[in-house]
């Protein structure tokens, strides 16, 4: 029944227009009660958004199975590839969706809200597995809404082209650059300044291979040379 | 006619609720007619953000009139700044509202509409100044929503606070980790493994007088050594 409200909401939105379309039309279409309508969806808005509520509710499982000493980050990232999934499931569907919402000031409102709490979601785990850094809090709040940016922008390209190409590769490209920038291996929130005035630090990724080394200027050569060496397991 | 509108819809807000105060009760306290409230204000929800168009707009003509040579993400984190301006230019204002904002679902969408349209903003600036580079869209849309994010951290922790504590200095931090993040010396779109086996990439950052080396784990230690001497100066 809910499937059927479903596909009635949209033949009349597609049909009419948003506005123009009542619930008694929907479920009347659909052949139910105005009752049945209200028992699946709390409002108008929420039809066209019907498989939010079951990706919210996954991102929020998987994130709770999420193994303890992994990167918080790509979990996140993994986490919002559920929201892409609901969408890829059904290209046609979700194309007219996005073409509707971008009309209707009223649907883009409710989308943001939408977004907003996959949004917290992200930033909920990312504080929790972050929790023992001084920076946690601030770094998962930026960190959630990098990440809905990013997979935003992939998404939202391949929306505005029909469904057509791979958003897969797109979406990869999209959250790896996330990734990069605040993976454990990315900035600390501490001010560069801080790090002390004769040291090197050293930060490796053991993925990728790559020696990351932040120096104070006028550190002693030597010392730098043997941070180096260190590092590079030389 | 505009402030003593904002005053008296405030007033009724707090006494009896948002929800439960009407235009027409507004108007009444305000002793003006209701055509005048719509003059100012398109709805109720609005006269709740009544300096919002206004920092929009500021922040607009300051993105416009940013350097061309300067660093985008410095000139969005600073144009975050005019709306946080607006904020602590009225302390106990802002508190009221940051309260009032929570309690009322509507205002809470209202809000990330406002929101949204700040982070369009300065996604459009970093569009421009970035358009050189092969993933500037996807790096304008993250890194807007990267700075809205840390702007909004230090914001709510603040008006959560009552608006004590100094909230400058909160936001030094948050915009200062979205900019080491983001800025020049950040991550790049490319992915890590692209960095050449055999190099070392100084990249130095004048102002902080701090050395970031990225170097390609197994590169030879005498060629980090050279360029690791080379952005030290020594």
């Amino acid at each position: 029944m809910r499937e059927s409200l479903v596909r009635a909401a949209f033949q009349l939105f597609l049909e009419r227009g948003f506005e123009q379309t009542t619930i008694d039309d929907i479920v009347s279409l659909a052949g139910v009660g105005r009752r049945s309508f209200f028992r699946y969806f709390p409002s108008k808005e929420d039809v066209v958004f019907p498989d939010h509520e079951g990706a919210l509710q996954g991102m929020t499982a998987f994130l709770r199975e999420a193994p303890a000493d992994g990167d918080p980050v790509a979990q996140a990232c993994d986490a919002s590839r559920l929201v892409l999934a609901m969408y890829a499931a059904d290209p046609l569907f979700s194309v007219q969706r996005y073409r509707l919402t971008r009309e209707v000031p009223g649907l883009r409102a409710h989308e943001l809200s939408v977004v907003w709490r996959y949004e917290r979601a992200l930033a909920e785990h990312l504080r929790e597995r972050g929790a023992d850094r001084s920076d946690g809090a601030l770094r998962a709040d930026v960190v959630a809404a990098a990440v809905v940016a990013a997979h935003n922008h992939a998404l939202r390209s391949w929306l505005r082209a029909g469904g057509e190409g791979d958003v897969d590769a797109a979406m990869d490209e999209a959250l790896g650059y996330v990734a990069r920038a605040f993976s454990p291996a990315g900035p600390s929130a501490a001010p560069a300044s801080a790090v002390p005035a004769d040291g090197a630090h050293p930060r490796q990724d053991p993925d990728e291979q790559v020696v990351v080394l932040v120096a104070r200027k006028g550190a002693p050569l030597w010392q730098v040379v043997r941070d180096v060496e260190g590092a590079l397991g030389q």
